[in-house]
C-alpha cells in the first residue's frame, strides 16, 4: 500500500487551508513581496453615542467574510490607547474569547478579512498593520484593500531612508509612508501618502484620536460611506457590511477623496486630493466577488448578475430543456436567463456548503472518484435533457471540464456552457489574486478550441459590449479582459 | 460603558459553539444521559480491493457535514489492529494533519459527524465509540445515528452486571451490549442488542476483523448500502456520501437488517432480525435534514421538497408578485410553488454562509441592529410587491417572526408565508434535538393566532394528508406532527 | 562564524536533558527492549487511620529524587478506584498542580522516581505500570527497581500466548505476568511471577484493595519497611525516604519475600517464597547510590563511606598537606581520611548544585573553557600544597582527569588520587545503568597506565578485602568489581 | 476526608514555585512597584576575537545561578541588531532550545539571573530590560542588580514627561532615564541617568554598537571585569563567573565607574563619575550570597566564613563532642570552628539537593511528618553527643527552632547554637530581599529570650567588632545589622 500512502500525503497537502477559501483565482506560489495581492474586506467605525462599536465591528467583518477567511483583525482606539487583536481564522472564531474586552471597548474601530493564501499563512501580514513609538505604544492602525503597483520600490526607497519593515505585505508601505509623515498632520500625511503610491487601495485607519479613508485616485476596488446615527460613521467595503450593523449607505467614497473624523471635529470631513479623477471600479467585483445584495455606485450587484443571464440569452439564443446556474454566483444569471428565454430555471446542482471552490486531489485515479464532492447533480432531473449551464467566468477551464464531466456521467443530452463573463485573458494587478497569462486557458485557446476542450455542443462568453451596456458604463477596470489598466505604471508588476 | 461590556460579555456567550450549527432545534439545556439525542451522520466501508479507504471515508463524511459540524470520528482496521481519531471541528480541519497516516490505511472503515451541541462539549461522547480488552487494544468500534428510548433503564442494568461506562451517551449503551455479548459472536451479539435495546437506531461498525451495518425495526433513521465494485461496500446515512466516494446506492438497509461481511466471508452477508418490520423513515429528513441530491427509498428529497411547493400552492394559493424561498431548505419548494403557480421565483434573501441558523444578541438594542445579519434581502427586488415567503417549517416562530420583521422594513406590501410542512406539535424522541412542547409555537397557538403573532396577511402550513400524498405513504415517523410514534414505549423520554 | 553555529548546536545537544541527572554511569546509546536498565526509586504507603497518603508519597519521593530525576509517578487506590500520575520532571514539579486532587485521596498509594537518560524520553516507560480491565479500569499498577535478566525471553514466551506489551522496559514483564495470574490470588500471581523472572527487582504494587512488596531472591536492590502507627506501613528503596515521612524503619523486606495487605486483612502479612535466599545487596549502593542518611540492613550509609576513606589511609598511606573529597559522595570519606591521616580536611571544590555530574561541550577549545564550570577549586586553599583528593569511584577516566587539570592549573604541588572503591571492571546487569566493558578504564589499564594518564603523583583503590571488610560482609553483589555475579544467568544481558 | 484535602490544598499552594528558592528573606507579599527587589546576578561579554560570547554568557549565568533561578534572559547585539530570549526557568533549561540561534552569535552580550519571588511570576518583570525605536527594534538593553531607593518618585516625575513604562521594577527606571538621554551621548546618558538615581545599582548594558556596565556611587552590589583575551572583556556579579568562561580577574569596577567600549573604541575605557567614592560592599555578600569560590576585592569568599567560625570559637568558646555546620553556607564556618577549638566536624545534617531554603506544611500535623524532609541527620553520629550547630545567619528564627527540634529528636545531649553573622534588626533597602522588622526575631527578642525560645544550652552571634576584623574593613554596607545604611535618603522604601 505505498502507493497508497504516498497520494495520501499528496492529498493531504491539498486539503491543507482550504477549508472555506475562495480560491478559484488561486496561484500556487508562495507569497512574494509585491505579489499579486489578495482581495480583501476592510470596516470602520467612528461613534461618539457611546456605541458597542466592537461588537458592530465584528458584525461588519461578518458581512464581509466572503471577501477573506484567512484571517481577520480588528484595531480600537479607546481614551488614545489602540488595541489589536488579529488572528487566522473567521471572525466568529477570532473573537469569541477576548482577554481584555474592556479594552475594546473603544469608540473608534477598523477591521480586515484576509483571502486565503496557497502558501505558508505569514501572521505579520495580516491586518490592520500597526505603526508604534518608542514605548511600544501604537500610534497608527490602517486596513487595506487592494494592491500597489510601485510598492517595491518604494519599500526600496523607504529602507534606504532607514524605515524598517516588518512584512511583505504591500500595505506595509502605505503605513509607514503615513507613520514617516505624520508630523505634517494626518491629511498632509495620507495626502504626502497618496501622492507616492500607484496601484489600487481603499483603506480605513486610526491614530490614537483621529479616524480617517481614503481611496485610490481610481476607485478602483470599492469603498462605501454609511451612518448610523448623526454621530456614528462606517466605512465598508460593501454595502452588505453597512446594512449589518444597521447603517444606511450615504454613498461611495469618491476616487482620490479622504475622510477623516475625531473628538475634535464636527461630522466628517472630506477632502479630494485630486479634483479630475475618474471612477474604475474593477468590473469583475459585479461579476464574482461582490455579494449579491451588496450595491455599488447605487446598482445592485444581484440585478447586474439576473441582466447578464438575459444578456447572454439575447447573444447566444440556444434551444434546451432547463437551464442551470454554477452555485452561487452563477444563480442570478441562469435565472436571468430563464427568464429571457421562458426555459425553466432548475436548482439541480447541489453544492457542499463546508468547501471553498477549488478541490482537487493529485492522483488521476482518486480524481475520478470524488469528482461529486463538491458539487452533486440531482440526475433524475438533468438525465436525456438538454442542458444550458451558466458559470460565472471561466479561468484555467479545469473546472468547467470537470462540471462538463459530472453532466455527461449524470446522462444529460446536450451541453450549451455560457459564461456570463468576457473571457479573462490577462492578469489583475490590482487586488485580485489570477493565475499568469500561461494559465489562463483563454488567452491561450479560440473559442473554438476551447468548445472542443470542454466537450460542450455549444459555448460562448458575454462579450464586452454586453457587460458594458449591463454596467451602464465604460468606466470600469476591464483590465483582465482587454489587458488595459487604468493604472499607466504597471512595469513593477510584470 | 458598563453597560455594554455586560451585554458584550453575554453576546460573547451567544457565540460560542455556533460557527456552523444548524441548531434550528436547540434546546438550550445541557447534555443528560439519555437526552434528546443529536442528528449525526454515519458511513462505513469496506473493501479487499486495496482502496485509499481512509480517504474515502473522509469524503463520505464532509458529503454528510450537514448532518454534524460539532466533531467527526474515523475509527480504522488495519491487519486486526483497530485505529481511532475523533476529535471537536469540520472533517477537513481534524484531518489535516495525521500523526502516523499508515496506520490509518487499512481496509476497513467506519466514521461519524457529530450535530453542535449547545452546551458543553463532552469529548467522551464523541464517535465512533469503541471497546478495548485487558491489553488496551480496541477489539469493537462503532458509529450511531438515532436515539435509544430505553438507553437509561439499559444502562441501569448493566451497570448491575459491572459494566463501566466511559460517556452520558445512549449510543454507548448498544456498544456495551454488543461488547458484553461478543462470545455469541458477532451477529448473536448484535441480535441480543436488538433484542433488548428500543428506539432509533442506525448504526455502522466493526470488530477487529468484520464490518457490519444494523437499523432498528423501523427504519426511522436512513441507512443506505452502496458498492464501489465487488469487493468493496459503503454504508452511509444518505445516498450523496455513496456519490462523494463513487459508490453505486443498491438499496436502503431494511428495517431489522443486519449486513456484515470480513475477510473469511465471500461477500456481503444479509440477516433479518425479524421478518414483519415496517418501514418508518423520519419525514422530517424529507422535508429538512437530508441534503436535497440524496435519495431515501429510491425517492429524491429535491423533488419532495418541489413538489410540497406545488402542494402547499394547490392547497392554499394566494394572488402575489413574487415567491421567495428561506435559504437554504425552502429554496426548491419556492421553485415549486412558482411553476405551480406562475408566480415569479426570485432568490432575494441573501444568506451569510458562515454562520448557522441562529444567531442571537442578548438585549434588544443590539439585536435590532443585526436583524440582517443572517439573512439580508435585496431591497429593490421586493419593495412594494407582494410576497410569498415559503420555509421548510416553523418551530419556535422566532426565525419567522424575525423574517417577516425583515421584509417589512424592506417595504413589502403583503407578506403570504407559507410552511411547507405541518404544525410542530411535539417533541422528538427518535434522533433530532427538539425544544419542549412548551417552546413549541405551533403547540400553543392556534392558526389564527399564530398569523397575528408573525404579523403576515396570510399564514399556510402543508396539511398532513399533503405530505403523505407527496411522500406517497403513510408509513413514516410523523411523531412532531401527530405526537403518534412508530415505537410503542417512549415512557423514559417524558 | 559558521564554525561557531556548529559546535553550538552540538553543544546544545550534550545539555539537553541533562539539567539535573547523575549520568556518572550513563551510556550514550539509546534505550532498548533490556536494555541495561535504570537505578529507580520505589516508594508505598497503606493506611487505614485516614492518613493523606498522597501528600505523605510526595515527600517520600522527595527523599528518593537522587535515585531519579527524569520522570516521576503516582498511583492511589481511593475506594476501588485506581488513579495514576506519572510525568516528566522532578517531583515538586509534577505534582504541583494536580487537576482532581480528590480521587488522589485514597489510602493505598504507590510512587517510582526514574533515573535520567541520554536518549529519546519515552513516556509509555514512565512508572508506576499499570494494566486495566476490559472496561479501562486500572486493575493492577506496580513501580520496579532493578533489572531483569530474562526479561526478552519472558516477553517472547507473553506475546506468543497473546499477552500484549505497551512499553519497552524489563518492568512490563512483571507487570503482565502478575496480570495473566490475578486468578491465582495476589499471592499466587505473585508466586508465580517471582517463579519465572530472574534478576534483580525491589516491586511495591497495588490492586483494586490490596497493597504489596516483594523483592528478589537475592535482594540485590534496596527495599526497606517501615510503620508511621499500627494501620500505616511504608515500603521504600530508603530509609530516608522513612524518614521523610515519620516511618520508624523495622526492617529490610527479605530476599524472596511477600508483603501484603488489604482492608480484610489485620495488619501486613509476609509470606517467603523461598527459605534459603541469600541477601546480596548491591555494594555499590553504600559506595555511591544511596543517600549517607540511609541505613541498609541497618548499617549507616555515611559511616561506611568515612570508614573507607580510614581503610584507604591504612591501605595506602601518603605524606600530604590537605585531603579534599570530591562532592558528595567522596567527602565522607576524604573526612574519615582526615581523621585517620591527621591530614586538614578542606572543603574546597565547590560544585556547582545546578547541574548533573558531566558536563561535556564538543570542541576542544570550548572544553578548555568551562573545565572549571561545574567544580571550582578554591585556588588560594591549594595552590603549591600536596594534595590528596578522594573521590567515590573512577569509572571512564575521563572526569577524573578533568579533575587534575583543574588541580593542577590551580597550581598544587602533588596529587595523590585515592579511589574508594576497588577498580570497576565490568558492567552491571542488575539495575544500575554503566558503560560497556570497552568504556570501563580499569577494565582496560593497569594502576601503572593508569597512574600515568591521569598524571598524577600516586593513584590507589580501595582493595576488594578492604572493601568487604568495611561493609562487614562478603555477602553482596559484588559485580562490578569481580565480574561475578550472584544471578546465575545473565547470557540475555550479555 | 474533607480535611485532608483542604490543607493539601493549602500544601500545594506552598510548593507552587518554591522547587530551587533561596528565599531565606522570602517576604510573603505581592511584588509591588519599588517593592524590596531581587537578588540578582548580572553577566556581560564584549570580544572582538570571534568567540561564541552567546555560549559563554551562558556558562556564566549558568555560574551565576545561585543569585536567582526564576527566570534568567540574555541579550545579544550581532551586526547592529539586538536581539533577546528571556524566560521563567534555569539558564540550562531556558537556552536548551532556540530558534534562531545564528541570530545570538553576535560579539556583545549580557544576562541576568532572577530571584525567585512568592507571588506571581510576572514576566514583564524578567531582565535584561530594553528599549525600543517607532520600528520595534531594540536599541538599548541593561541588567541590573540592586534595588533604587527613589525609583517611585523618578518613575512618577518620568511619567509626567511622557515616558511609558511597561513593567513594574525599578530597574525599568535606569533604563527609561538612559533611554531618554541617548542623545547625550552613551557616556552622557549614564552619567545623567547616575546624577537622579539614588540606592544600590551595579548594571551591564548595550546599545546597537555598545558595550558598557555601572555601578553606583558606594559599590553596594559586586561587580568584577575580567578578561578572557585583550580583545575580550567580561563583567559579573562575581567572579566564579569569571573562572566559568575561562576569564582572568582583573578588579572590581570601581563605585561610581562606567566602562564601556565598541568597536570604535580601542580597549575597554573607564570614567569616573565622581572621584571621592567610598566602597560599601554588603557584608552578607560574603557571610550567605556569593559562592564560596568567589572573590570581592580580591577576598575570597570561603576564607571569610573559615574565618567566621574561627572568630565565634574566639568569641565564645564551648566544650562539646562535634561541631556540625548547616549546609550549605554554614558548613566552612564548622571546619573553621573545628580548626580552632579541635572539637571534631562531623557533616551529618543531610540536605535534600531538590528543594529551596524553605518548605513549610500548613497544617501542624502534617508539619511534624516531615521536619526531616530538607534536612535529614544521621542519629547514630549525633545521639547523646554535646553538639556545636552553626549557621550563617537567624532571620525569621523559625527555621533554626525546627533544626533544633531535629537535633532533639535524634537525641543530643546539648545544643550550642552559632550564628557567625551578627543579629539581624533591620530590613534591607538595597537589593536583598528581607522580611519587615516584625518578622525578624532578633529586633524583638533579647539573646536570652532567644536563646529560651530555640531551646538551646548556649547561644551566640558573632560581633560587628569580630566581623569587622574578619572583613577587615569598617567600609561594607552594614545595614541589617545596624539600621546604618551608607546611602542617605532611604524614606521612599520605608
Amino acid at each position: 500500500m505505498k502507493k497508497l500512502e504516498q497520494y495520501r500525503e499528496e492529498y493531504l497537502k491539498q486539503f491543507k487551508n482550504r477549508a472555506y477559501g475562495r480560491n478559484l483565482f488561486r496561484t500556487q506560489k508562495e507569497e512574494q513581496i509585491d505579489a499579486p495581492a489578495e482581495e480583501c474586506g476592510i470596516f470602520g467605525l467612528y461613534s461618539e453615542n457611546n456605541l458597542d462599536t466592537f461588537s458592530l465591528s465584528q458584525f461588519g467583518l461578518f458581512a464581509l467574510q466572503h471577501r477573506g477567511q484567512e484571517a481577520c483583525g480588528i484595531s480600537v482606539s479607546k481614551n488614545g490607547k489602540i488595541n489589536n487583536i488579529k488572528d487566522e481564522g473567521l471572525v466568529l472564531d477570532v473573537y469569541k474569547e477576548i482577554n481584555e474586552p474592556e479594552a475594546f471597548m473603544g469608540n473608534s474601530v477598523i477591521g480586515h478579512t484576509r483571502y486565503t493564501t496557497a502558501g505558508d499563512k505569514k501572521k505579520y501580514n495580516y491586518q490592520p498593520f500597526f505603526a508604534k513609538n518608542e514605548y511600544d505604544q501604537i500610534i497608527l492602525s490602517i486596513a487595506h484593500n487592494g494592491n500597489l503597483t510601485n510598492a517595491r520600490q518604494l519599500r526600496k526607497e523607504l529602507e534606504e531612508e532607514g524605515v524598517v519593515f516588518k512584512a511583505t505585505s504591500d500595505s506595509e508601505v502605505i503605513l509607514r509612508l503615513l507613520q514617516k509623515n505624520l508630523d505634517l498632520g494626518l491629511r498632509g500625511a495620507i495626502k504626502a501618502a497618496m501622492s507616492r503610491i500607484q496601484g489600487a487601495y481603499s483603506v480605513v485607519g486610526m491614530t490614537r484620536n483621529k479616524f480617517f479613508a481614503f481611496r485610490d485616485f481610481h476607485g478602483i476596488r470599492p469603498l462605501v460611506l454609511g451612518s448610523i446615527d448623526d454621530k456614528t460613521f462606517a466605512v465598508a467595503s460593501e454595502t452588505c457590511a453597512l446594512d449589518a450593523v444597521g447603517a444606511k449607505y450615504i454613498r461611495d467614497i469618491a476616487p482620490g477623496e479622504i475622510v477623516y473624523t475625531s473628538t475634535n471635529e464636527e461630522g466628517l470631513k472630506s477632502y479630494l486630493v485630486k479634483d479630475d479623477c475618474v471612477r474604475h471600479i474593477c468590473a469583475f467585483e459585479y461579476i464574482y466577488f461582490a455579494r449579491p445584495d451588496t450595491e455599488m455606485e447605487h446598482i445592485n450587484v444581484h440585478e447586474i448578475r439576473e441582466k447578464s443571464g438575459e444578456k447572454i440569452w439575447e447573444q447566444a439564443p440556444v434551444e434546451a430543456d432547463i437551464v442551470i446556474g454554477v452555485p452561487d454566483s452563477g444563480v442570478p444569471a441562469a435565472i436571468g436567463f430563464s427568464k429571457a428565454s421562458g426555459i425553466p430555471f432548475r436548482p439541480v446542482l447541489i453544492k457542499n456548503r463546508y468547501i471553498g471552490r477549488s478541490f482537487i486531489v493529485p492522483t488521476q485515479e482518486m480524481r475520478e472518484r470524488i469528482v461529486n464532492l463538491k458539487l452533486n447533480p440531482i440526475i433524475s432531473e438533468i438525465k436525456d435533457k438538454r442542458v444550458v449551464i451558466i458559470d460565472d467566468s471561466i479561468v484555467r477551464g479545469t473546472t468547467s471540464k470537470r462540471l462538463v464531466k459530472i453532466l455527461k456521467d449524470a446522462g444529460v443530452k446536450e451541453i450549451h456552457f455560457r459564461s456570463v463573463s468576457p473571457p479573462i485573458i490577462a492578469p489583475c494587478y490590482l487586488g485580485i489574486d489570477t493565475p499568469t497569462k500561461d494559465d489562463l486557458i483563454s488567452a491561450n485557446m479560440s473559442l473554438k478550441e476551447l468548445t472542443k476542450y470542454l466537450g460542450v455542443d455549444s459555448l460562448e462568453f458575454l462579450s464586452m459590449k454586453s457587460l458594458m451596456e449591463i454596467l451602464g458604463s465604460d468606466k470600469h477596470c476591464f483590465g483582465c479582459f482587454t489587458e488595459k489598466y487604468p493604472v499607466p505604471y504597471l512595469d513593477e508588476m510584470k
